[in-house]
């Protein structure tokens, strides 16, 4: 199988050989080495000397996490949406009663900076800001460094989502000022889905002491104190942190900054081969287009679920369709992580014949 | 190594090789498969025909998801305490607002159904009450089916932690009454860690409708919404329901009225091995010890850590100390899963030897 969705990704022989070893005692020494490694290896990779915390949850409990840590009842934050994901980021904090104001742009484009510095000088009670780096619904990567700019410049905590970028898309976390930035295990990190992980700046602990949304499995004050003696609170995802670093292994072997070369030639490559079929991407302006997932417009008449139907039973090629807005429009190709031109061949053969001949009935 | 603690517990060689398969789309078939099979198998397991649902996270994340979809802020709860784990769930509807009274019992007893009564009709503004099946601090059992009677006498809604039991020892959720019964993957289904379960009754779903705390990550009416098409809210630990499967393929195979008579006998020797020893139990009663876990108490001016940690180096034996209380005081001898007297009997023989010459000096 040609598995393309934007996460899960495949997984590569050595790490899937790493999730089979022997259980351990999760307050032993053994697992101690293993948080540390991977821990470390994680910082490393986010350009941090933040803490950094490992959750036993998808990516969408470590953004729940990131707001339940830092914020309270009514506090003002300003979500910028750019799709789905962003979406999602302002309805965690809507349910646990934050003031949310979202300033949303159109599917398809990305956020602007000047917009968004606006917004934060004519609202000076904003405590924080929701932020998607790379919005896997559209294809659209944001500028996080200009971002982040104007958001440093105004003063509120900046909260990122990561989780379709970090380890694929470079992110300066200190440099860049990011107080939480979030990501999760099954995206470019090439390992399965089960684990979250979470940078929390000093900034981010400061507001943490007074934050007063109810937490308890996400408490990460509890959670550093618990990484002190090279534990986590509760039972952790040992399976999915042994295939962490193995995965982070081959990532340092490879050299971050040549993984995010071959995510850029390899966005680059999907876009053309897209645009040679004559369809049109999803981002308005392609160089906003994310270097991790692909999003096109199918053709008029196209029917999303019998096309990627087709796709699946007669290429064995697995692409994900529309969400929010998008949903039944467009197809998205991840490739984040293990993918090489090879694989995106084969998608684009794909979906040439399949739009060429469709399958006569819907499934 | 003889991994004994109350969990993780080891696994066995095809539940260990089913981690590696290759990742598949979550919003596929193949996906709706794997959560069809492991679902309707754990209803089986639970002896329910109430929704039951995959969370990805530990069994305390499977704890705060009942307190979440099923209470309101202020609403009056009982929790029935007879160690650290009843004090975990106690803390846990503490932290979201509830208004937490608690029937603690002392370490090493069961919880008394007729004070359970007592407590539960002097106070009929009690909503819930939270309770723990077995005690993994203690190796208590309390009396479920006993006490499920005086609560569904009485009318709150029954919420049971059932994380170090289920699967290991019968519960009859329906016959019982339990309303939300929460489990936890690494315990004796003989999986890794990384998946909670539980189960949902139609008046938790009632109580759903109208509870006010805050929830997205834990929210089961989503779960149940998404479950109907095959698919999870977020994306799910596919590794781990991978071993699941197989796991409870196994499970099926053996019978599970086999699988909980071996626990009774892996328990009954396991107790006699400890007291031949000429070591207290913890549990006062021993007709209430627990036939997942064994506490016994350190004969005095013994070091706990020492201890654990030469039974470690010295035999490759891993026993827990103790928890809350009992910290410093206790050792925990896991069997629940995959356990065999001859395993029971390495471990009666290193505790012989490490107690008859301990080292000189601690660790």
């Amino acid at each position: 199988m040609n598995l393309r969705t934007p996460g899960p990704t495949p997984i590569p022989d050595s790490v899937a050989a790493a999730l089979s070893q022997p259980m351990i005692n999760h307050r032993g020494p053994e697992f101690a080495d293993l948080l540390h490694e991977v821990t470390t290896e994680l910082q490393t990779a986010f350009q941090t000397r933040n803490d950094l915390f490992l959750l036993t949850s998808s990516g969408t409990g470590g953004l729940e996490a990131a707001v339940v840590n830092t914020f309270s009842p009514g506090d003002r934050l300003l979500a910028i949406s750019i799709g789905n994901f962003g979406e999602r980021f302002a309805t965690i904090a809507e349910r646990f009663g934050c003031d949310v104001q979202v300033l949303a742009f159109p599917y398809g484009e990305a956020a602007d900076p000047q917009a968004v510095a606006q917004r934060l000088a004519a609202d000076p009670t904003i405590k924080g800001v929701l932020l998607t780096h790379n919005e896997t619904s559209t294809g659209v990567t944001n500028d996080l460094e200009a971002l982040a700019t104007v958001v440093r410049a105004a003063g509120p905590l900046l909260v990122v989502d990561g989780v379709s970028s970090a380890g694929s898309l470079e992110i300066k976390t200190d440099e860049w000022g990011i107080d939480l930035l979030v990501s999760a295990s099954q995206k470019g990190w090439m390992v399965p889905p089960g684990i979250a992980m979470i940078s929390v700046s000093p900034r981010a602990w400061e507001a943490n002491a007074t934050a007063k949304l109810p937490r308890y499995y996400w408490d990460l004050a509890l959670a550093k104190k618990e990484a002190a003696r090279g534990q986590t609170p509760w039972t952790p995802g040992i399976t999915v942190l042994y295939g962490f670093r193995e995965a982070l292994r081959l990532m340092r072997a490879e050299g971050f900054d040549a993984v995010y070369a071959k995510h850029r030639r390899i966005g680059a490559y999907t876009r053309a081969a897209v645009k040679s079929l004559g369809l049109r991407l999803v981002p308005v302006d392609e160089r906003r287009a994310s270097d991790t997932v692909t999003a096109f417009y199918l053709p008029d008449g196209t029917n999303e679920k019998a096309f990627l139907e087709q796709l699946r039973t007669q290429h064995d090629v697995v692409l994900a369709g529309g969400q929010g807005e998008l949903a039944g429009k467009i197809a998205r190709i991840g490739h984040m992580g293990m993918v090489e031109e090879a694989d995106i061949d084969d998608v684009t053969q794909a979906i040439r014949q399949t739009l060429a001949a469709p399958a006569t009935a819907a499934p």
